[in-house]
């Protein structure tokens, strides 16, 4: 099967003007099939500041208000999904910016538990559409906007937005999820960035839980990595965009494999 | 050949609650190959002037300073484009957004005279990929937003999008470009909205101007209707949107045709 790499940056690179250009010159280079996943940075947050919208957080989670979805809407789907698409472009990548209901390529559905206001939870991945663009040379780039095919936009989680895009996928290619964040991976200890672990598996993992090993907050992204090998993607990679060259050579960052 | 319509809404229908629905519900039932081409209507100067960017009009075109380029493209490429396209597929029409960044779909220059800031000037529409996208029955939605291929984003005149788009596809299609104003076409008496001229040649249009019987407003309009019949568009419609149905069918509007 040929080889994809769904790759999904945060703010750490998104809100650092050094970063993200050198970011996205080796993403252009990845010369295997890629999709790029975005979340939102620091922006959303201070173009709402400055239209006076509050913005509420709830265990980490902002809550999308109506006002709130239409910053989120201009912010991921048009600053930042349209800059990076353009600095690709300028790299060489024929990229092609997407949200959920561009081509009805992420159905979703308002959580039902309505305390987050307009979020969706992803019910559907138009693959047949992402495989056509992949096969045309053309690289997706994801904001992490979905919609529920009656007209109304919803705010999804990034994280969840690239693995729902892998787990998809994998039917179709050998799915390599890379997901870049501030640290050097899976750290043993949380203070020492050359003290990631190379591997984890569902063993290993048990026993790091165990012995009280993995922070609190590493703990979601390594069930959500586990619940994609289990379906069908065939690693997910955990570590520093600056070193994207590194952590699809498997040189850097921490890799979650289904044993 | 196949019939295209390219059709180019402005700020009376986008900025109007009523109005877009309706005219998104008539749009998505056009069984034929179709685009719109979308402006900003009113959000763009709003959000800019929360914001606290001054916005400076020359000629009634906004000047494109950095920070006005960062509100257009959240505004027209995030907010208004991704809210019509979710609409569109409510009504069953399987539309996908494009900038011309997307795919390196319109590739432009910044004007040479900088008075106007970072406004791009259209030197190629990639045919290719709309006609790959209209055959798998995939109706684009266009930003007026392009690209220099060098990363830079630039603000582009909506009216001139769809005729650049128009244009070019005219060697793939038999196409129709529609734009919808705020009046019934060209009227004959300002003040009356049925006096609208049914058909106008390139005679007539001399004519008319001859007599001072155009309104000052209503020449670029109508100079640009005819290169794009000189150029391959079979013809030209100028109307209400509120009577999309009736400007396809040919009894409202104004018709600018070749001869």
């Amino acid at each position: 099967m040929k080889r994809l790499y769904v790759i999904k940056i945060g703010g750490n690179i998104i809100d650092d003007e050094q970063k993200l250009p050198s970011f996205l010159r080796n993403f252009a280079s990845i010369s295997e099939e890629k999709i790029l996943v975005h979340g939102g940075g620091k922006m959303a947050t201070k173009i709402a500041e400055q239209l006076n919208i509050p913005q509420q957080i709830i265990d980490g989670r902002r809550i999308t208000d109506t006002e709130t979805l239409k910053v989120v809407t201009m912010v991921y789907a048009g600053y930042i999904n349209k800059n990076i698409v353009a600095q690709l472009q300028a790299f060489g990548c024929n990229a092609v910016g997407f949200t959920g209901a561009d081509g009805n390529l992420m159905h979703a559905h308002k959580r039902a538990r309505g305390e987050y206001g307009f979020a969706g939870d992803v019910d559907k991945i138009k693959t047949g559409l992402l495989t056509d663009l992949l096969e045309q040379k053309l690289t997706p780039v994801v904001a992490p906007i979905t919609h529920d095919k009656k007209g109304q936009l919803l705010n999804t989680n990034a994280d969840t937005v690239a693995q729902e895009i892998a787990k998809a996928l994998s039917k179709n290619y050998g799915v390599s999820l890379i997901y870049c964040f501030e640290k050097n991976g899976v750290l043993m200890n949380a203070d020492d960035e050359n003290s990631a672990i190379k591997q984890i598996s569902r063993n290993n993992y048990t026993e790091l839980k165990n012995r009280n090993k993995v922070a609190g907050g590493m703990i979601p992204k390594l069930d959500n990595a586990f619940d994609a090998v289990s379906n069908g993607v065939e690693k997910v990679v955990i570590g520093q965009g600056e070193h994207l060259n590194e952590l699809i050579a498997g040189t850097s960052g921490t890799c979650i494999i289904n044993e």
